[in-house]
């Protein structure tokens, strides 16, 4: 039986590792115990270790057949390096910033198949981007996507189904697009707009940084934007809060004491924006992709709305990204997925069996992407 | 000639300073010489102090006929005290939290007359009340008041007309109202309700703390509730900012520093509040009084639209306050309201005399109170 360690057991690790221990020898670590202890009831090897030690992470990860790597975004370069250092084959969802491209080729020198960001989104889009973009001749690549949770309480709508001070980020920091195939930026939070989902009502979109790799990999591609979605009202107040100063990391002096405003906000916010075990949340996501395909306009639109599963208490968040990094785990296990070096999902999508692959391993667990294909 | 002394040169403490030194000797003392170097061009006395010092008072209100107070709230119940103590005739806004009637034996000893509150809301509201107050049976008194710029800014669409921290104050202080006899207490900024006002369109007024002596002095009035008037939608933000902890004074710890959000809000919001020179505000108010009148169910309103004045460049709020101050000032000095002890301004307001004095000395000053009598 193929072997597997799960890198972080935080509510999308955990989720993970509970999906593969029924096919492989999972060992799952983590620096909390708490976190380790609710993988108890499952056949998974727990080992509580600290993760921002490189050596530790060597040894871990030394006999196994491939690592998942599922830390904070702030260690997720470093565990990644290091994991392509031990010459191991990995998946990863660890949402950090520096470029993973830097490592594609001591990845190709270690021979090794490393894919990150391999979540819902970033992910499932690039992998959608993926496929259409090797059929068709795409000119507009549009993301729409948002975390929320059902149950709508005043003010902030909102509950952070993953780090709030990622969440925060995405408030402030400007968002890049592609349009007319240049890259420019707009403002965090900008072009508020109402939409209707299906089954959910109305929601405000609004501009994000979320592009990501899609930026580099696809420099083909005229138009492409991600937007943020959140119940009407919520960007209003993160407007008010950014503009008034409340998210600035200046420090000011507060009668002699020295304070950044963010700090004191997130100290406020945080416990509001906290998701409450077994709070609902769903999980909205619409892909757009246009072009010329066999010399015709075509548009195709995937739908996802995927909700909490009360029955093993997992969140949405957890099952859309967990399950697409777990997917494409089996991929590279299977030896379906081969590509040496560093791969962002839109690599994955590339491949017509890799494609369907997913989005069977994803139905499997309840997780459907509806496609509705127009041609104008 | 007889001499005034205005202690405070701030906003108001200036425009009453000038208003009154065409009849009378007028010396203006302050510790900012900045506030006092506006003085200048006119004819008035100023003098560079300390009003925080009791004894600095005491000099400089000795030679005086009459003393007007406009010091900061905070200081303003030691200097009325240091007046009367004093022995001289005053008349005073300095808006202080103190109850004056703790004063009233003291200035009934001392032979003097001191009147308080005495500006717009406070003030003019009062007296207003306590003119129909002596002539039918009042069931019902609702005062309606704002100070706002002509200019709606987003998002807050607000300035503070005098000291930001009192605005907050009222945002946070749980307004207490009489209903049916009794005295109770409601949230500040609750019952949010949009009304129209002629030639500045719809308002939203709330609850807010400010009947002030009218709960002691107007026992027999079973209903008396006071809401502040601001453009709609702020309400909803101070309502946010309140529910979050913004406004909280509990110390809290952010990385090792304590401090109070309220303190940090402050420093953000107030920077954003100020009203700038010569910017253009107004002042709203809406004084409504119901009851008996000879056998028949009367209701009395009136209504107050002032605005900043460009040829003086005098605020709104500034006339408005100030120059009920200096009309009540001129009574005690031509010997037309002569009640010894401290009184609020409903006492002012009891005598038809005084009463139609104040409303055409204010009038004669552009500050107009239109009534309206509905006999249902």
């Amino acid at each position: 039986m193929k072997k597997i360690i799960v890198l972080g057991a935080g509510m999308v690790g955990r989720a993970m590792a509970v999906d593969l221990c029924k096919d492989f020898e999972v060992h799952s670590a983590d620096i909390s115990e708490e976190n380790l202890s609710r993988l108890n009831e499952f056949n998974i090897k727990t080992i509580k270790a600290d993760l921002s030690n490189k050596e530790t992470i060597k040894e871990l990860v030394a006999d196994k057949d491939l690592v998942i790597g599922a830390v904070p975004g702030f260690m997720g370069f470093e565990t990644f390096k290091t994991v392509i250092e031990s010459g191991k084959n990995t998946s990863d969802i660890s949402f950090f910033d520096e470029d993973p491209f830097a490592l594609n080729d001591l990845a190709i020198k270690n021979n090794i198949t490393a894919i990150m960001d391999i979540g819902v989104a970033p992910g499932m889009d690039n992998i959608i981007l993926g496929y259409h973009n090797k059929r068709m001749i795409v000119s507009d690549f549009i993301c729409l996507v948002g975390g929320l949770p059902a149950a709508r309480i005043w003010p902030y709508e909102y509950k952070a189904p993953f780090s709030p001070a990622d969440v925060l980020e995405e408030y402030t920091r400007p968002a890049r697009f592609v349009v007319d195939g240049k890259i420019i930026t707009k403002p965090a939070l900008s072009e508020p707009e109402l939409m209707q989902f299906n089954d959910i009502g109305t929601l405000e979109a609004f501009n994000s940084d979320g592009l990501r790799s899609l930026i580099k990999t696809m420099p083909n591609i005229p138009n492409m934007i991600e937007r943020t979605l959140r119940y009407p009202g919520h960007i209003e107040l993160m407007r008010v809060f950014r503009e008034s100063g409340f998210f600035s990391k200046e420090e000011i002096d507060i009668k002699g004491k020295k304070i950044r405003p963010l700090d004191l906000t997130s100290k406020l916010l945080f416990p509001l924006w906290k998701l409450g075990d077994e709070e609902k949340e769903f999980t909205v996501m619409r892909v757009i992709v246009s072009g010329m395909e066999n010399n015709k306009q075509v548009t195709y639109t995937y739908d996802l709305l995927d909700r909490y599963d009360a029955a093993t208490k997992t969140s949405s968040m957890a099952r859309t990204t967990g399950y697409t990094c777990t997917g494409a785990a089996r991929l590279i296990l299977e030896n379906k997925y081969t590509r040496k070096g560093v791969s962002t999902p839109e690599f994955v999508g590339e491949d017509e069996n890799c494609f369907n692959a997913m989005l069977s391993y994803l139905k499997d667990r309840n997780i459907t992407y509806k496609m509705h294909k127009t041609i104008h």
